[in-house]
């Protein structure tokens, strides 16, 4: 098959971080974000072939975010330049050391803009795995279509089906997601949550036990439930399986989530069983949290075992 | 008379400085920018009283924009927060040494959607002068009749209006500029323009003479024709007045002209007389491209002979 | 009445911070410092009409000490600009990740030059509050005439004065400390004090209940004794009552003393029964070490639930 | 043919840039630099498919190097990484305002460890333009053999090749340069040099045209001949073309003519006339030295007339 | 005598200090750095009379590196400038909040091409101390037997000598480095190792006991092991003495070990006992982890005691 | 003789140097400045023995100080560390392009309490040159008779004296200044002074020829005249000779007076003739106005011939 080990789609945004208060008017640094493409980074840093679709402004800015896409080897042949609209933007403030807020300009964007036709070539060029995210359905009506297209023909086609929820109660309600995930993850293989967004792809409040077992009725195989700092569960047929975090000094949590679906979706690609899928994921969550940057440290395939064993302050000499 | 000297309103916006390509990702700092809110500042810091009226997104970086405006002792009494809509963007690219390139962000801005009944209470308080700008009537249907409203309601009750033409080619074309700013130029008593803007207030590719006796007959009593390095033009009933420009090594010429502008109005509330009112105009045009920044090096009152016979590389200790 | 909120007095000073040891040379930035400005600002943030009364030196850094204030919406009306004396300065060297230096230059600043007749203006314009600390007391005899003078002056016309101690060893001893601020504490209803400062307003080495015992009988209605990461424990006629600190990962400690007299002194101002005000006090503290800062990254009103129930990390979209 | 619009092959460089003189010790960034890797994306900017071939050291300097050529969409698919050598270094320091000091530390790193088999599958995969400079055989012996063979295979399959002389008075003296050099031109189309430089591939001390008549005589199509602010000379059988430089503020030189050369090979891949191809050359060696880096200012093809008709100061707005 | 306190040589390098991710392309701070500079520097700023001898290159870098030394007091007389050899580099890399990550490039350097000869005047000089490490031997032949050289010179002239193992795994394996540093630690009155390097000195794998015994057998006196934030251990003829680590927050353990062996090395200058001189030695280890750098935040004299007693967070003013 | 090639003495300032107004509080770096110290290291860049003297702070900041006259490898033997004054500051603003503006904060710093007695150990050591400056008189009244004293002292020893006029109007008036440094230029052998500084050794208003005129019947050897862009004038008894100042960009004016006088005086350590210390002056001052900095960009013995024959964007490499 001529197409890439995995193929995501969705919004890639300009993250313009702040390193204090937003209102005090210190420098920004730009950095590129989306959920999707920080998955696309994680397995391209590991040396999968990565490819990355949607739509981006064609501007300074969304040149930028090419640029840093290309940079990290990720294909980005079938992303479609949108001359009429922006980039996406995000403000990411260091509210106080424990809490990071974001501040988003993204509505009418060029990458809410996205469409079936965008897909369709990338989709038509296969690959072996097709992940996707919770946000794009928020985007606009046009990016739920694609999104559920994308996800429907995909599994049609044989293609394993990631979906991380991913929910953004800035873009939508949790009915407002929950009515639209909850049929999305019916294509799904692979459904990753936290702990707390389980029920957007179910019932309203039921237990996670309740919960899981729907999906897995539902042709779902695996349920990976994130946890934070204490690790995360998988289910599968065959019962319940937990990973603990790695002990690392946790410096910025953003971009944890989906370094644990990459490192997750890695794992399938290399064949591990399930436990080794979940070790890469909690690896390559661990390197998210442990550096600054939704995914500047994410591992390369040389440096999985770079936490193993290791003593706060050491140094490599 | 309890309002301000000068009152006037717009969109100010969040100007993202690089000091390269933006393509490259370098910092980027955040300043407050708009024509209007230029002059006021301008204003501001020679001791007159200026108030800046408009919507102002209410959120961090909306705070960001008054809490500069307030630190240059701006009155912001009548802003209106606009809760709904964000903050307008520009992204200042300084692309080569002689070139600088903006990238706007303001479409469905909350600046963007200024209205009269945001103008009533400022323009009730009543002021010396009201400035206005060719670029708020760009902004949406609505902002063009604020524009016009707070126009003929300051000119009918006895304020002197000012108008800058300040065109915006990525915001509207010259004929529909012009289509909007001819009628506007009816209300001003100043009108403001740079040499090749000032058909977009008469007829088209007209010559400056022909344009500025127009202007004349309609009731303008002072024609401004700004001419950048070459300094700048007065017409009025007693004829043609020339200023040079201050011979000072220019680093950043944007907001030269709203710095031109804020010297002349604050040569008109002092009672200078046309001479005193352009020399003022020049100095101020100078000490902003002198500088980096569209405002940020504008002088104080005591500082206003600080260039005055003064040679490169003088050192004041 | 028209008087503001609260007033305060004291000496604004340009904290110039270093990352690192001052001897290797970084880059330094300048801040607003000085514990009365910080309470004023804690209370503009939170929507009161809060006012600063002070010399400032009538230069650059007189106007960039002016400009921070006003930016914050702290009135500065009455505040008196000295030609002939230059602005405070204190150095701020993270000397360690725990250990903060102060290096003071303020002898003979404009701010120590402070005198009764500068304060004059703003007392008879009269305020609910009326805020000082024991650092003013310390800068000279003419502050220290003035301080007394302005309390004596607020709490005879009815204001609700309040005194923090905050001892400064630098600039004098806690014996000479402590002839001074006794008898000043006289005038206060609130008496704030870290728990080594509360035998500098009564008997040397006396016991905490032997020292607030004594303050209660003098006519101060509340004292509060501040105890860091530990809380806070407030005295009045009807008892003690304490309240925890909020847990929060603590960066910066500087200003957090002043950020829980804000919080106070907001509580009372609303109208807050004691646990309410205590409550609010302990939030601003909280706000106050969990970023850096003096001031900065103190919560406006919708802000103040923020770090309610958050886990570190939490990223708020 | 499948293979690139241009291959060319050399040494990256990570290239520490100081703002000031390197003993102060102030913060060096990292670049990529190298004349061929500058030119590969002069090309690849205008969309040209453009690749780049040599020895890159496999740590994260080497991670680096090729993430920028990737950023710019230049292939490195046969970049080689050597496991065992360093990459090389060059400081560049600002020493004064009009004189940039290169300082190498590159002996002995992988770049330098170029071999003819590294460059094998280039050249397999062919290419429309084969370019290298003088500064690849001055690397070491192997370097040299390799060079000399590219340039050998390429011509006798046809592709044109293009030499830039780029003497580095570091590596080699003259007259070591000119003994492997002259030789060299005889495999090239386009020879590109400084003035100074042109008796590197003929005479010692020979003038202009005699050099010219005898490199056109071994069968050199066309000379190239830069003049930095004078503008350039084109040399070929028809005679000789003059072009000027573009009126630009030159503020970094660095990199002007490998801009220069990317200039006239994108109009030679163009089908552009001899006149449009030194038109684009001195277009791109403007955009190179109006702004900071060896090529992060060189155009976008829809930028390539951005600098006509241009005003200093002028904004685009 | 009127040789220095303590003379010590070795490699002195250039160290560029990356924030992030060094593929990330971040600015990178240069810092003077080596173990034998750091003691150096740890004895100077206690008002120690220190030497340092070693090669240097003669360029911008090697006079960065001796602008550090002088600074601090560090007398360099007897360097050696290498005009035809460049400076040792190495870049330090935060890889992760609890991981730096370190790549040199110091093969063929100035420093490393050290000899018996370069060190002749300095011993001849005298000096109450000489301090080494197992570091020099490990970076050429020459070095090597300069080292030798050296310490059996010194040893025979009466002079205290120190070692302190500071394995590089990067510059060579565990039985290379033992087969050398084993007959080096005959020559010496102290030596310092962290508890997995004593076995470099001795039999491998031996424990620590057995370690111990033997070196005090072969007329070593003290034998310190350094273990990071539990403290050290002290054996001499007396038996084992241990130190707990000072409770602070580290922030970077370089040159920790460095600083340990200064204050072990001050103290016995000092003639403290061996109570006092471990004191001092986690004393300036502390000092060392607390603050970021290899040497930037160690204590001068005066602030031997700043970490006693003290809470996080505590502001001294 | 023992002691240095030159002596100097005088006040050491920490210049806070600001790349923006001083008012919107961007960052400040900290440099070392002084017009006495700027000399010493101007002389010890060149190789000379250069010894500074005088009273700094006994604090971080005075810490900085000599860690900067240090690392140029001045001698500090005979500075007196200040324990209960501060250092002396000051701000210096980049206020426009072309004019910079300075703020001391120096009255009653460390540096202004220099006497007599500070300076005898220096002076007993003896030097072949003493250079002192007329800003030091102007400090305080001890600091005054410190000057003259020294003067007198040198000058009797067979000392060449040389004195820089230096006005500095912030700190006296021309009258003042001229009744101190007329009689004081009684003891110099060399005077320097910029054009409209010569009357403040002579008659107010006197013109040139007549002015030197009366310092060479006075005793004066040298009389040099310092004008800028336009270079330098020398008169001794054999006449005038003139020299042309370096054609470089001028970016930074500050410090190149003391630049010019550090050549000159290095020229005569060298025995040069009048032509080659001119010449001398005038590139030492060229490389102060090409580069950022006090006396940062000043060159090496071996960078003297730099600027010579060089054009404007030269890269050496």
């Amino acid at each position: 098959m001529s197409g890439p080990d995995l193929l995501t789609f969705g919004e890639a945004l300009v993250s313009l971080r702040s390193a204090g208060p937003l209102t005090a008017g210190g420098a920004l640094t730009p950095h590129l974000a989306g959920a999707e493409a920080n998955v696309a980074i994680g397995l391209a840093r590991l040396g999968h072939r990565a490819a990355f679709a949607g739509r981006v402004s064609d501007d300074e800015l969304g040149t930028f975010l090419l640029r840093q896409l290309r940079a990290e080897g990720v294909d980005v042949t079938h992303v479609v330049r949108d001359p009429g609209r922006p980039a996406g933007l995000m403000f990411l403030e260091r509210r106080t050391a424990d809490l990071t807020r974001v501040l988003y300009q993204r509505a009418g964007s060029a990458g809410s803009a996205l469409g079936v036709d965008d897909l369709r070539p990338a989709l038509a060029a296969g690959a072996r795995v097709l992940h996707l995210t919770g946000i794009t359905p928020a985007l606009s009506a046009g990016a739920r279509e694609a999104a559920g297209w994308a996800a429907e023909t995909a599994a049609r086609a044989g293609t394993l089906v990631c979906l991380d929820v991913n929910h953004r109660s800035k873009l939508w309600s949790r009915d407002a997601a929950r009515a639209v995930l909850t049929p999305l993850a019916g294509h799904a293989s692979v459904v990753v949550a936290s702990d707390d967004e389980l029920d957007l792809v179910g019932a309203p409040g039921a237990d996670e036990e309740t919960l899981v077992t729907g999906l897995l009725a539902r042709g779902v195989s695996t349920v990976l439930v994130k946890r934070g700092g204490e690790g995360a569960r998988a289910y599968t047929a065959d019962g319940r399986r937990d990973a603990a975090a790695l002990p690392v000094t946790a410096v910025d949590t953003v971009g944890a989530g989906d370094a644990f679906t990459a490192g997750y979706l890695s794992g399938h690609l290399d064949g591990l069983d399930l436990a080794g899928r979940l070790r890469r994921a909690v690896t390559l969550g661990a390197f998210a949290v442990a550096g600054h940057g939704d995914w500047e440290t994410l591992p390369r395939r040389d440096e999985l075992s770079l936490l193993d064993s290791r003593q706060p302050g050491d140094t490599l000499r």
